[in-house]
This record gives structure tokens, C-alpha cells and sequence, in this order.
């Protein structure tokens, strides 16, 4: 009789009431946002699209941020998440290393999108604020933002890049089911959207140009703000619940962590995993983090550190990150929503500080990776978390190789299950599909 | 903050060891099944296309079967599953009734089939059988039964009914992502599949003549056997793990259900949460058991009880069930996999003896509460679980006009997010969704 429990589930009780700032454990601080002319952008210039309580946790100097009521109970419908260990693909694998992965496709939508979509859709709120706007690659942050909008009684509307509209018809569905509008960007709703037609009436879209759409709507109407899945500081705050819990579910069994490896797109799920381990980092523990992207996105890997836009239209402030430049436009292969051209100032930072680390991998190994994750845990990662996956495997192995192994934990972002048309592109491609 | 587990979570040592034989426990005994000529079924008869251990359970006396060894390891990945406290729900009906869904969405196929399918994949490979063919309609039991022989090491062929496939594409993306072949019913690989074809090239197919197909080709060839999803008795005991679990689940928190409600197409995830409890209606306790079905295919409500075949063709052997006709053809509207002429054969004498009721419901009911559903508990049922979900909000708001709340458990057999298509189609007809 099988009574080994491989999920380390904690009680409701255990929900972290606070969220972890990292900005205070920073070796180096923040740069400040600067407009395009090279000022220091003020919180003020932010607030024709952000409420005033994200623009304070955007920039702010406490270690913690009481999480409010009604946000830790929007939270408290999924979380605490588990944590889970992998065995049968440890097994599969043929390592010896202990695998663990932070299972946030348990939320209502699929993915760790829901931990920040909730608060920001009730700071929103809260500031009377009754539309927002936002973009949306893959679909994973629009299915959030559909739902934390329907909890918090407020309209979305989602900006969809065109090539993933139509290669993810079940995002658009999912999204409409929970109530939001969805148009494909370009649209003709606005003059970022207009322009690009006019120069490509085929244009199929990017993320860059999806925000410059959502961006300028929301700065031209008093009633609508503007919502952002990853990058921004408050974003990765929001989503540190992760890290915190996976600190309180490994010290429930006695394990330390040798290696934290998140997939990284705009970098809110890596910053939420490692945030609150950076200063056991700095303290010196021995712990690897890994920050893992797309070879056909190398944003960390190959990028420059500079200031740069967050969107194609340059509405956004300029950030300090590392970036492809506003104009890169990954090749149209499937890399889920790992395909931006800029990095998390906060991922920034500690990457340039060597805190961190950050590493590429190909669509092969991703692909390979997840359906030896299909085929041992039956669990079908998201695209994107197969990032993650594929390291933490290739990680493993090479580890065994070196009789060095050790406890590694990765996030499974999001399940794939509104995602199969990307498995289906894979089988094609790789031949590893049956008729 | 908010500390109140609405999850019922058993712990791995509270899995059942034992599938619970309803038979035993009926008010009538069981007809026999016949040959078209009118001849009782021998065992023997059924060995062409079944292994021993399936068909002993199919006519056991025992009262309790031991669940091997390996079985229980494969069923210990997910379950026991939650029983769920839809609190949310509740509210959004406004009924002062307690509902809870038993999730077995959480399975590795997303649904209940799972229970199933690796029981009989592991007797078929027990019996050296290297290849099993089988039917599908919506895709659940095809996505189970992928997934079941990857897990014991054998080859997969899945018959599936052409519209679904059309309908579903990403039903066929993940059977062939675990390994299974699939193609689209009628197929020219069976004499049964070319009839229909040369009757008619754009057959869009029945579940009828799937099974057809796939009971003709294991009767052909003495590597492959066939496995059928619902219906038959050894299918409903695997399914009883559900309810023993129900059970324990209410019993560690002071609850006796008044209602047990599961949807209805075959009869096996009904059969599963009821069987146990059927002594227990037989001894007095005031629990209403409800079959439901969709409207479209009222096959206990409007069926005739008879001795029928459970496939097009006439390959299987007649049953003692409520039926529509082999010929009957469920208007292309979507019911997920509710649409199946026949009725289990446990099921249906548990109807004529009236230890169960049934009931039919509306598609736009179905929509509804599922929306409903999907809006307060942010969980989206499939197609088939909907109907389930329609009745028991329908009955608890019934039960508030009558001042009579009381606690209504319901089957999420499975969930609904490889199936969204179904959700666009009710979006376009219903105007509930928006561009």
C-alpha cells in the first residue's frame, strides 16, 4: 500500500500574510525609471494609469507588505500551493538528486499569473478604478487578469498578440467565458495598432507592441488603468508568496535547497521564487539560481544591460534591464509567453550582480523534457515551465555525472492544457507524434 | 484571514484496497447477457476480447475485490482525490444548502476514467495482452486509457467518433503525446468502419460504431483485447473508489449526504459514487440517488428497458439496460460524452427497481450553472460534469423555496479545459460571450 505522501501541502493557516519586498536586499539599488528626454520618472507621471498603492509598492523601501484581506482571500481559493516531489521523473531520469516542483498551475487559471492579477485588479478597484486594460502573449496572464477582474467586479479588456490569438483559440474562449473582451493586437482600436497595420496589414504582433495598444487606451480614458503580468517591481512582490512558501514547505521536511530554477519571460515568476531566498544568497548559502529562457529569446543570456522601453511604441518608462531592444521579434516558434525582449529590472539587477544566474535552452530539450514529464508524473507543463523543466533535468543529470547530486526545485508556472497546440507544433516538428 | 479548508483531503493511507461489488447488494438480481440467437453469454465467449480477471469481476458474488498491488501504486498518484465545499457557489445561488463536489478532475486524464482505465490496463497486461483498441467519444476515456497503457507498458489504439475529433482537437493532440494512436471513426481499418463509409463517406460517426470498430479488431487479433470506458459491471466496481471515498470524506466532517447526484452517459461515474451507498438507500437512509442526463439523450428518462446490443453492429452481447436503439443518433449539440444509446446494466436495474431516480436537463442549463460555476468557484466543468452541476443547482434552489436545504454531493467527474470548444458554441448560441 503506497502511503508515501510526495505532496507537501500546508494548511490555509500557513498563507503568507505579507508579501517579501527584495528590493531592500538589493546589493546595488535600483536605477530610477527615466523618461525618453532622461529625466527620473516621478511617481505622479506614473498615476495616469497605475493606482497609488502599486506606484508605493513599485519603489518601496519596506522589507514586508501586509497583503490585504480581501486579496489573501481571493488567494487563500487556491493557495497554499504544493510542493511537489517529482519521484517518477527523478526515476525516469535515472538521478539520484531530489526534484521538486512548486506547483502553481493549481490556480484559477493555470498559472502563477493569479497571484498578482488579484491584487493588482483590487488596488484597482480600490482606487475606483472600473476598467482595465492589458496584453497578453500566450494567454496565461489575460486568463488571470479575466478572473481577478470578474472577483473584483471590475470590465478587462485584453490585448491578445495576433499570432497567439489564433494558435490558442481556448485562451480566447476561457477568457470571453469569464467575462473579459479579447481583440488581437494590432488592433484598430488605437493609433500604436493603426500604425503598424498600416505598414503591415498582416503584422501578426508582439508583446511589445500588445502593450503599447493597452498602454495608450488606458492612459487616454479617467476610468481605465493599465495592468501588467511580470516586469514591474510590484508584479514580482506579488508573486514572492511563492518563494515563501516553498521555504516554509522544504524547512517541513528537513530540505535545503541546492538549486531554484524558474522559467524567465518578464522574470515575475523567477523573481516571486527566489525574491525571498536572495538574502540567504547574500548571506552565503550555497544556493544556484537559475533563471532559464528560450535560446530564441535570449534576453539574460545574450541581452544588453541598459535602459530600454518595456513596449515597441515607447509609452512605458525607460528601465534599467537587460534587453533584445523594443524592436526584437522572436522567431515564430512556440516558447509560450518566454518571449519579450526585456528582463525584470529586480532579475536585472541581481544578475548583474551575480546573485543570480541565468541559462538558455533549446525547444528540443523543452519538448523532450516535458513529455518525460508527461510520461512520468502525467502532468503536462505549460510551455513556458517547460523551461525550467528542461534545465532543472539537463541540470540533474549532469550532476549525477559528477556524483554531486543535490535538491533542486523548479516551478511548474503553469500547466500546458490550454497550450496543446504548441505539443502539437512539437510532434510535427520533432516526428515524436503518433497519427 | 481567512483559515477555513474547504478541501476534504484524505490522507494517502485512506485509499481504498478494496473496489466495492454492488451486485451483491441489488434488489434484482442481474439478467444475464445474450447472444443475438438468444443464448446466455458464457464467460468463455468473452475471452476473444477480454482477459479472465475482467470478466470474473464482471459477474463476481463478492461483496469486496482486492485492488493489486500495482493498481493501487498507479491510482495513488492522484487520488484520494478532494471533496470540495463549494461555499462560493452557494453564495452565488443563494441557497442555504451545503454543496459538495467530489473532484475528480484532478486525475492524470482529468476525469474519472483514470480509475478505470489503469485497473483494466494492468489486468490486460497481467494476461500477456501487448495491445488494447478502444472507443472514444468526447476524448475523456481515450485521454485515460492513453495514459493507462503508457503506465503498464502497453500499446494504445483509440477509435475516435469524427465529430469529436473535429470538435476536440487537443483531445487527439494529448493521446498522441502519450503515446496512443488515434483515428477518426468510421476509418477504413474496419469492416464495420467501411460499411458506414460506403453508406455514407461524411459519416460523422456514433459511439455505437466506434465500439464496433474497436471490439472488430480485437477480436481479430490475439495480441489485442478491448476496453470500454463505461457500461459493464467491472467498470463500475473500478469506479467505487469514488464513493468509498465520499464516504470517509463526510464522515471525518459530521455529513450525511440527502442528495447523491452524478451525470449520466454509460453509467460508470454514476455507478462509482452511488454503488457504495446503495445498501445503506436499501436499509432506510433517506439519501436520493439522481442519474442525470442530457435532455438530447434521455436514455433512462425516455428509454425503454430491454435486452439491447451496446454497439452498432451487434458485436458485443445483448444487456439487460434501458436503451434508445443502437440506431439512435444524438442531434450534434454538445453533451460532451453523455451520448450514448444505452444505460449500464447495474445502473438500470438499480432505476426499475426505484432505489435511484433520473432526471434529464437542458443544454442551456448545463451553459448556465456552469458558468455560474466557473464565475464563483473559478473552476470550469466539463461538458458531461455540467449536467451533474445543472441538476444539483437546480435542486438546491428548489429546496430553498421549499425550506427544505440540505446537503447535496456531486460528481466533477472531470474538468472542462480540453474541451472549451463546447464553451464557444454555447457562447455563439446563447450570446452570453463577448468578441
Amino acid at each position: 500500500m503506497p502511503t508515501i505522501e510526495n505532496k507537501i501541502i500546508l494548511p490555509k493557516s500557513e498563507l503568507p500574510t505579507t508579501w517579501y519586498n527584495v528590493l531592500p536586499d538589493l546589493p546595488d539599488p535600483l536605477g530610477p525609471y527615466m523618461t525618453p528626454a532622461g529625466q527620473p520618472v516621478s511617481p505622479a507621471d506614473l498615476e495616469a494609469i497605475f493606482p497609488k498603492a502599486l506606484i508605493e509598492q513599485e519603489v518601496s523601501s519596506l522589507k514586508v507588505i501586509k497583503i490585504p484581506e480581501p486579496v489573501l482571500e481571493a488567494l487563500s481559493i487556491w493557495r497554499p500551493t504544493p510542493l511537489v516531489r517529482a519521484r517518477r521523473l527523478e526515476k525516469a531520469l535515472g538521478v539520484s538528486s531530489r526534484i521538486y516542483y512548486k506547483d502553481e498551475s493549481v490556480s484559477p487559471s493555470g498559472s502563477h499569473k493569479s497571484n498578482t492579477a488579484m491584487a493588482q485588479a483590487y488596488f484597482n478597484k480600490e482606487a475606483g478604478i472600473t476598467r482595465l486594460t492589458t496584453e497578453t502573449g500566450a494567454g496565461q496572464w489575460g486568463t488571470a487578469l479575466a478572473i481577478a477582474a470578474r472577483q473584483f467586479g471590475i470590465q478587462a479588456r485584453v490585448y491578445m498578440v495576433k499570432v497567439s490569438l489564433r494558435q490558442k483559440p481556448y485562451r480566447k474562449i476561457i477568457m470571453n467565458l469569464m467575462g473579459a473582451e479579447v481583440l488581437p493586437s494590432p488592433s484598430t482600436e488605437t493609433d500604436a495598432g493603426r500604425k503598424a497595420l498600416s505598414a503591415n496589414p498582416d503584422a501578426l504582433g508582439t508583446l511589445g507592441l500588445a502593450i503599447s495598444e493597452a498602454v495608450e487606451e488606458a492612459a487616454s480614458r479617467p476610468d481605465t488603468n493599465y495592468v501588467l503580468g511580470s516586469v514591474l517591481n510590484h508584479v514580482i512582490l506579488h508573486q514572492t508568496v511563492i518563494g515563501q512558501e516553498v521555504k516554509k514547505q522544504l524547512a517541513s521536511i528537513g530540505e535545503k535547497p541546492n538549486y531554484l530554477i524558474a522559467c524567465h519571460g518578464g522574470g515575475s515568476n523567477f523573481g516571486g521564487l527566489v525574491g525571498p531566498f536572495v538574502k540567504d544568497i547574500l548571506s552565503g548559502q550555497k544556493i544556484s539560481a537559475i533563471a532559464v529562457e528560450p535560446e530564441s529569446c535570449p534576453t539574460l543570456t545574450a541581452g544588453e544591460f541598459k535602459y530600454d522601453a518595456g513596449d515597441t511604441a515607447g509609452f512605458t518608462p525607460l528601465m534599467p534591464m537587460f534587453s533584445l531592444g523594443t524592436d526584437f521579434q522572436p522567431p515564430a516558434i512556440h516558447a509560450g509567453g518566454l518571449r519579450y525582449h526585456g528582463a525584470a529590472p529586480i532579475v536585472s539587477a541581481l544578475l548583474k550582480s551575480q546573485v543570480i544566474q541565468a541559462a538558455a535552452v533549446s525547444s528540443e530539450d523543452c519538448f523532450k523534457y516535458a513529455q518525460t514529464m508527461a510520461w512520468s508524473e502525467y502532468v503536462i507543463p505549460a510551455p513556458e515551465s517547460a523551461h525550467a523543466l528542461a534545465k532543472t533535468c539537463l541540470l540533474a543529470q549532469e550532476l549525477e555525472k559528477q556524483g554531486t547530486p543535490g535538491c533542486l526545485v523548479f516551478t511548474l508556472s503553469g500547466h500546458g492544457l490550454l497550450d496543446m497546440t504548441a505539443y502539437e507544433l512539437q510532434q510535427n516538428n520533432h516526428g515524436n507524434g503518433k497519427s
